[in-house]
């Protein structure tokens, strides 16, 4: 299965749909190793400068990148996400990664939530391009028997064309050629946003970016937890086990516009209060079902829960003195077991199904959204594990008896790029497991820990192939 | 009380806050009129037709003047407002109506709400138009004892400002010069856009708008009825008793934003489910007090009861995978009981500060309207009873029994201007009791009927003071 490679070649890519890609990871057969092989020496103080100080202050800078006055909001294509993006390729370049390869057809990246954190997405870029750095600071860089691509996705959110992970669906070769005419807001197809970004958004060019399965080694994901475990363990890093499988549905209510002042309670059909039962029924059946996995798990792991939000709400007309005829609202539904998440998506159907016929009212649900639960590589999974235990050692000196193993919540590039190859991600502490917040904050101490141990991993990775 | 006027004269307004007025109703000391005095001659063609017809023509007409196209929007001061304002001028002219002093400053006027229908609002302009032509066409026009002004107030709706009567409550002089500085969505301020318009809006020309509360002799309004007493008893039109109270709140709940995947249920504090909740009580308190009100006064009159509407909500970030920080929406209280209304509005604030405390999460209730309810004037109403009669039997050519006695649910320029003049209101019988939808419908003949019965009023008038 191994794919020779001509010379130890390094590249970063800044992913969009028009590149040419040139270089891959080389795949390999691997050898089974101890993970106590790992080097416990501690850093220099050059390379922590770059393993955590660099890499703060890099976070705060492009927290600060936004195309909202007051809060962070970078979404696919934007000003502000061209002008990260920029930024990025300047970091990269600095950390020794080359760039003369014609990769540098910029596109977005590294989108947020609309009210964001600077941690989340932009803590994995940063830490992997301090690692980068370091390597090359050591000398090492050259010496890596194989290609690193850091790569900064696009539309991992899903904010603008309410589709999630486009960049890394595209490289696993899953991305739907359909989604080019999804349409954003303002009524601009995905198509014709590439297009004014003077981007090919061709079915084409689509396809061209898939990457092949057989040339590609692993795929590793830092990221902020965005959970209250880490912190509740007092260990700044994890490794994830699985991601929680998603759903997102898209409910219609549909009633009959009125005037508020005039039409009697009895004989309205107003699709708001049905609106409101189905949200509390979502509620009640996810907090009893979270309840249950959390006694069965007995302890403090949010991820194996079962989560479910209603995030986006609006009437139609959406005036005070008029009875909506219509409610529109989002579902997010998410569990490790995919089983128990779909059968809530079926017990929430029934139940807007029976809210609506109680009311005489019409309905439609929309799946927008549909992911299977993802299981981690567990050999990478196990060297992750070594690596964080590593890092905490060797940036914190301190000792760390076992890194937990953890569930994601949330969903992530590395769930599409599973399609491709084996994926593995480590898990940063953020406080009171806030994230998709302006309050989302991680200690500078666990940024540190969690470059050393991307390091940890590189540098493990090269003496396996010295020894 | 009586004021002299040099001469009959005939004005029209389209009521604009930089207009010079010159001419007023006069008033004068009324006799006691038995209503059975009304003429019952049948209408010739040429009447019937301006009467009926080309009313229905021109509501048609006006439907079509939107600023959406898929849809009735007619916001103050639009394109499509201002456009439809010119259309009236001009049928305002051919009714015989004078308008040469000056008073052309054309303005907005006959806002709509949003996904409005056709007869909300214009059908009162339209036939107090077509009973003033028929009134001309029969020569009567200028020997009419003292002026009438049709005025198309501006902004009744309150869409744009969220301030309902603007126009009328500057008539009546209740309009607190503070509402200059209001913004409307966009940012823009009532003053600015008044100003962009060509138009003074100065706190001056605000004040100089006021009328002259002895100079005013009444003030009587067409509406749809927009509820469903009419169709029910089978009779074309109505008299309106007493307007209800109304009560407008904008409710804000704050919780915590964060990650939809990641925060335990349990951990949560989301705004939505408590607005969810805060919904629920507020149909469910409204829905009961409505039905004792119903059963109380034995017959079915919406207008009577307890009506409590959210007609507006929206979630803030407003993404699928969020849990919110943030739900604002809006409630609207409606009833004729003073007291009752004050303690629904109790009632509902207290349980949304219990629904808050129990979720730990904060909240804001601002009260945007307030609005008491208004008693008609009762010799107007007995008249317009009498003349409501008369226009069914005279347009309809049948008899009816009694002309019923009615509250509105909704709101009109009536309430406002009963702070000047006496009011007194004819209702006129809508399909399904539907209004502010696109399904909002007034047959022909109850059109015919509703011109008629202003006819004989008019005429009624007349031949009083011709005795």
């Amino acid at each position: 299965m191994a794919v020779s490679m001509p010379s130890i070649y390094l590249v970063f890519t800044i992913l969009f749909w028009c590149h040419e890609r040139t270089h891959l990871m080389a795949s390999r057969e691997e050898n089974n190793i101890a993970s106590s092989s790992f080097n416990i020496l501690k850093e220099s103080h050059a390379i922590r400068e770059i393993l955590a100080y660099e890499t703060v202050a890099r976070l705060d800078h492009l927290g600060k990148v936004s195309d909202a006055e007051n809060y962070l909001e970078r979404t696919f294509l934007s000003p502000a996400a061209l002008k990260a993006g920029k930024l990025i390729q300047d970091w990269m370049i600095d950390a020794g990664l080359n760039t003369a390869d014609g990769l540098m057809k910029l596109g977005t990246y590294m989108d947020t939530v609309i009210g964001a954190g600077k941690y989340d997405g932009a803590l994995g870029i940063v830490t992997a391009i301090a690692a980068v750095k370091s390597l090359n600071k050591k000398g090492k860089l050259f010496r890596f028997p194989r290609p690193i691509e850091i790569i900064a996705f696009s539309d991992e959110e899903g904010i603008r064309f309410q589709s999630t992970f486009l960049g890394s669906a595209a490289i696993a070769g899953t991305l739907s050629t359909q989604l080019l005419s999804v349409r954003d807001k303002s009524g601009t197809t995905l198509r014709d946003s590439l297009h004014q970004a003077s981007l090919k958004g061709s079915e084409e060019s689509l396809l061209h970016l898939k990457y092949d399965k057989f040339a590609v080694w692993g795929y590793i994901e830092v990221h902020i937890e965005q959970g209250p475990v880490l912190e509740f363990k007092k260990i700044p890093l994890g490794v994830v086990e699985a991601i929680a499988g998603q759903t997102r549905l898209k409910v219609t209510l549909q009633g009959l516009q009125g005037h508020a002042g005039t039409v009697p309670m009895l004989m309205r059909k107003d699709p708001m209060p049905a609106a409101a039962k189905a949200i509390l029924h979502i509620e009640e059946l996810c907090t009893k079902r979270g309840d249950d996995n959390e006694k069965a798990s007995s302890h403090i792991d949010s991820t194996a829960q079962l989560v479910c939000t209603v995030g986006e709400i609006s009437s139609w007309p959406g005036a005070s003195n008029v009875i909506p005829g219509q409610v529109v609202f989002t579902v997010d539904i998410r569990s490790r077991d995919d089983y128990l998440r779909e059968e809530t998506v079926l017990k929430i159907e029934s139940n807007i199904h029976n809210v609506a016929r109680a009311r005489a009212l019409s309905y439609n649900i929309e799946r927008k959204h549909e992911a299977k639960a993802v299981k981690c590589d567990s050999e990478l999974t196990h060297r992750l594990k070594a690596a964080a235990k590593s890092g905490i050692s060797k940036f914190l000196d301190s000792e760390v008896s076992d890194i937990p193993l953890l569930t994601s919540g949330a969903g992530h590039d590395a769930m599409a790029m599973a399609r491709l190859t084996k994926v593995g991600m480590i898990f940063v502490r953020c406080t009171g497991g806030i994230s998709h917040s302006p309050a989302e904050h991680v200690l500078e101490d666990d940024i540190g820990a969690a470059s050393s141990a991307l390091l940890s991993f590189l540098e493990h990775e090269l003496d396996l192939l010295d020894s």
